[in-house]
């Protein structure tokens, strides 16, 4: 029956807020191209699904990257096999991860460009999601923020919001390890339980609770010396109210703001920020890439001792992509969400 | 007749918000105390009105130091002459700066307490008000927030809010003096003239001008690189639209939430400050007086061969303080705020 044709995801129309329907994507069926020389041709078998996806196809969202009808769509890394090479350094059948590419059932791949940063991975190191969470972008956006921008000595109060996502997870784990006594912040009781059991944190406040405030200042007796923020609105507000002399606030992400209904309120009064003489820094990973082996090797060190415990939440189907949308815009991922696209 | 008696300045009141009246503060007749070996009497010539003055008597403002009914009143700095001395590196008739005292006709003061910094000043190096601005505490906040904050390059862009005050008119010459081009805000047509021409600016944008976010754009065609922010509120948001990809902010102070209506629809949305991976850094001047007689040397320096202009704005009257407190929150100050209490 000839070869298999490629998957091409792209973007069917922009939906209305809320949870999304399967027809928001297309799945045409398009035409494989031969390989050039050098190249190798990758089936999907995992994509992540990260913060800003919901917000790439809503008109009204504060998001820097926008989509339109047609459009391909982007993902910050996947995870494949290789089907076809014409580069000497790639066999039919290596696993591969590739940062920045756009979601299809085949991929054709470069080795040589330096964006995609193709890299042969070993199905021995842990599960092949690995590599988009603890191992990928969002544990590198974690390392970064831990590492170089809020640097916890042993002993500090550090607080995670949307500890139980990807990023935040990844984040306290470090920060534990660094020796800081490590406080999360996420939405319900099943994930306030993992970030304490599944990811060692001291404690974990529910933020849909109606006492969190007074419930996160009682998870923090000695206050609070470096915050790790992710979501903006009342949670960012809150934490800034229990932030010590001297604190540090990473700003990594404000998923509440992605939801195009701004920023809940307004930011923090900057007020507090003066007398308590803080740092606020916010960080792009894509800034720092040089740095991407340093954290490679710190990472997959920790995950081989087992101080950082990687996770994800998989949902599947390769035309089942606004599923995945739907688990972390619901807020119902533990660790990275990811997008399984073959088996 | 007797030897003169002192005069106490004490709250008598808290007043409603708005201007207040000379009743707002007592000025009762207290006995002279006799000095102790190592003191001095010092009768106060001018003493310092800075920005949280009305806001200490303001119970709903977001004011660290409360007043109440019976209170002194503090002041971060005085210059007055020496009356009565049992120190013998002080004489009757030295001029001299103290730091932190309360407003009185008399004070007694050991030069060897450290906080109040006691230090004879010479008249010859200009008017006796420089050692309460530019030389005091408030130069001595600009300079940190300049030099140690925000740093700004050769050819950056700097923002300065609340451009005519003391804070801002003494930060924004060093900023022009470390080679940037130097934008002003400040209220009112007058204001922003003498941020021009008196101190050198390369322009000065009207916060109160029904086009000012359009203005202050177009004042900042390179957008901003370093905003040093006095102000908070509406015009803070309008900074945050400008700022360059790794800016600073020097949160500094902000005057607009003093005055108890909390912070004019809240902070910044904080999306901007990753987007752009800007520094937000508050600071205190108290934590770094370290660096005082570094800033000293400076600053005199600057004074001496013109490349910072002191600037002072001065009310008189024994008993009334309140005309300087009316001057500066009103916003009718140029340059530093000053009561003059004896000629």
């Amino acid at each position: 029956m000839g070869e298999p044709s490629n998957i091409v995801v792209r973007v069917d129309h922009l939906p209305p807020p809320g949870p999304i329907g399967q027809d928001v994507y297309a799945y045409p069926a398009e035409a494989l191209v031969p390989l050039q020389p050098g190249e190798i041709r990758v089936e999907t078998l995992f994509a992540a699904v990260d913060a800003g996806a919901r917000a790439m196809i809503d008109p009204h969202a504060a998001y820097p990257m926008k989509l339109r009808p047609g459009n391909r769509v982007p993902t910050s890394a996947i995870v494949g096999r290789v089907v076809e090479s014409r580069n000497p350094a790639f066999r039919d059948g290596d696993h591969v991860r590739a940062f920045l590419t756009v979601r299809q059932r085949f991929l054709v791949l470069d080795p040589a460009t330096p964006h995609h940063d193709v890299k042969r991975v070993d199905p021995a190191d842990g599960p092949l999601h690995l590599h988009l969470g603890a191992l990928g972008m969002t544990g590198f956006t974690a390392w970064l923020g831990i590492t170089e921008i809020g640097r916890p000595h042993g002993g500090e109060t550090v607080l995670v919001s949307a500890a139980a996502g990807a990023v935040g997870s990844v984040a306290g784990q470090l920060a534990k390890a660094a020796g800081a006594r490590v406080v999360g912040i996420a939405g319900g009781t099943e994930k306030c339980r993992a970030v304490v059991e599944r990811f060692g944190f001291a404690a974990c406040v529910d933020y849909k609770s109606p006492d969190f405030v007074a419930a996160l200042a009682e998870a923090c007796p000695d206050g609070v010396d470096v915050y790790f923020e992710n979501v903006g609105g009342a949670v960012q507000r809150a934490a800034f109210g229990l932030m010590n002399v001297f604190g540090r606030v990473v700003l990594c992400g404000q998923v509440s703001g992605y939801s195009g209904d701004g920023a809940e309120g307004g930011g923090p009064d900057l007020m507090i920020a003066i007398g308590k003489r803080l740092t606020l820094r916010g960080y792009l990973s894509s800034d720092h890439l040089a740095e991407f082996p340093r954290f490679e090797a710190e990472m997959l060190q920790r995950v081989r001792d087992g101080s950082v415990v990687p996770s994800a939440t998989i949902t599947g189907g390769l035309t089942n992509l606004h599923e995945a949308v739907n688990s972390l815009t619901g807020g119902r991922n533990i660790g990275q969400q990811i997008h399984q696209m073959a088996d």
